[in-house]
């Protein structure tokens, strides 16, 4: 079995599945090796609290405190304020849970304070027991907008408000243009050690796009002596979770690893990837991403249990060591 | 028994004692009958949350909703918040229930939208069934500040982060000299048909002089033809509930029923007051209290049950009819 000592990797994440293979890096690198970096361009003012859904979903469940079943939010969560809100004819359409509601409380006094987003984080982390970096990709506010056949909406309007029911055309991240990455993520991203730059199964349209269209951050990764590697979050034609099958057949793409693959793009091609891992499940399309110029490795990427987690983040670090001695090879 | 039909009562009142008599008043009068005005010069931004500790208490009372046992907060009431609060060292001396904070939450930000605090106010209690109507004494801000041998300190960190331990030397009420009684409140004490306005057993310092001290609410007390009659908040020698006896024995005031008496003055003397409720306990202080220019009223003031409550008002109600017939007479 391959050594991961002392390499040092980069996790791109979103929500719920980012935050699975995210907690399987976190149980075979330390916290000197890995660092999380997680979208916030769905972040969100709900009833005067700042949400960050994704920050939360990564932080809760590295912690060990997620629910298990739905997958976001806090495990034992009690919904006692939600049904007050509802007394009171108060929105209701997004789900607050009572512990949940906590950390956007303490996040809103901190924010208020002048901390910023990532000291927010540091701090939040710290107090639930994360040794592990989870950064935010940038502390300066991006807002995810969805382009639909209903007009365009907010993406949490459009995500939980309408469970994705219109047609997205497209998607836009307001303030991105000006938004600065976080400076950690890019310290990390310009390491002459690193490892690996690891794009965990997220959407790659309102999670993964939101953090590459940072300013510098796609510069930085083309320029990392890191191989590049994604996991698909789409495996026998469908998402995992979440509305990434139903965005790419919306946008006319093939709903498929290989469509995933196509949108990232080959790294060879002055795109993203040097790697990509499919689910076993699609090994059908090995040949045609490879024609792509991006290798491949196909194991077992649906993660049920927390060993599937562990057996995911191997196999991919493995995959991103075989590719980076490849390079050098080459 | 006395009729109050048609007869309309003002009650000035702070948290859980006045809450009590004003929930027996709004058993026996109309919603078209009586007005509620609380104090809200203790209330205070937490955590960001705009707290308003005597209007929720009162309104949660007339809901039917208070906790019982501790009398303010709501009924059924979890906590789950506060201990993720606690998990991120955030503050917890103010206890926040996860139903509470959903009225904060609503408060904030309907404020946030503009609002003034009597609309929000009359929202919340309109969702909760609340028919009477409650007024906050104003909708700008006033806070209270307690001149402490520990320095000044802002009211509830006093009374709920140190408990009322520091002595108190005085109480200073920031933005009073400026904030406009609420228009409704106003409206009310200057109607020619109102019969009785009542001072609930609420604390005379912190609860009802803010009240008081808002620009032309003692003058207009002064000229309204109804009686004004408190319900002292002293009963043999101690307070029900709070800080009022230990406060008095501070101010240097004999702690009793006259105490309060001698406080508040007599109206003819250009004070306050033309009747007094005291408890039977404390008959012995009648002649005393008469002797200020005030008349008496001694009957079973301690409220445990809801008929404890409703006997208390209509005894009071009944106080003032009888006072109001010898005003007109005399």
């Amino acid at each position: 079995m391959t050594s991961f000592a002392e390499r040092k990797v980069l996790a791109l994440s979103g929500g719920v599945g980012g935050a699975k293979l995210a907690l399987g890096l976190s149980k075979i690198l330390t916290p000197a090796q890995l660092t999380i970096v997680a979208n916030t361009g769905d972040d969100f003012e709900h009833l005067g609290l700042p949400i960050s859904p994704d920050l939360d979903t990564v932080m809760y469940t590295l912690a060990g405190r997620n629910n298990q079943e739905q997958g976001w939010g806090l495990a034992d969560e009690t919904w006692q304020a939600m049904e007050m809100l509802r007394n009171y004819a108060a929105p209701t359409w997004f789900q607050l849970g009572d512990k949940d509601i906590a950390t956007h409380l303490v996040r809103r006094q901190m924010l208020a304070e002048g901390k910023t987003l990532s000291e927010v984080s540091a701090h939040l982390c710290r107090q639930l027991g994360v040794e592990h970096c989870l950064l935010p990709m940038s502390d300066d506010p991006v807002q995810t907008w969805v382009d639909t056949d209903a007009g365009e909406l907010p993406f949490q309007t459009y995500f939980v408000g309408e469970r994705c029911r219109p047609t997205a055309r497209g998607f836009r991240f307001a303030g991105i243009a000006t938004a600065q990455p976080q400076p950690g993520f890019m310290t990390r991203l310009a390491d002459p050690q690193l490892s690996a730059i690891v794009i965990c199964p997220s959407n790659p349209f309102v999670s993964v796009d939101p953090i590459l269209q940072l300013a510098g951050v796609r510069a930085a990764m083309a320029q990392s002596a890191a191989p590049v590697i994604a996991v698909s979050p789409i495996v026998a034609g469908a998402a995992i979770k979440g509305p990434t099958a139903k965005m790419m057949a919306e946008a006319q793409m093939p709903v498929s690893a290989l469509g995933v693959a196509e949108h990232y793009g080959a790294r060879a091609d002055g795109a993203l990837l040097d790697g990509f891992v499919i689910d076993e499940a699609d090994a059908d399309q090995v040949q045609d991403i490879e024609r792509l110029g991006i290798a491949v490795h196909a194991t077992k990427t649906v993660m049920h249990s927390l060993q599937d987690r562990i057996d995911l983040a191997r196999s991919t670090l493995e995959f991103a060591l075989d590719l980076a001695a490849r390079r050098k090879g080459g």
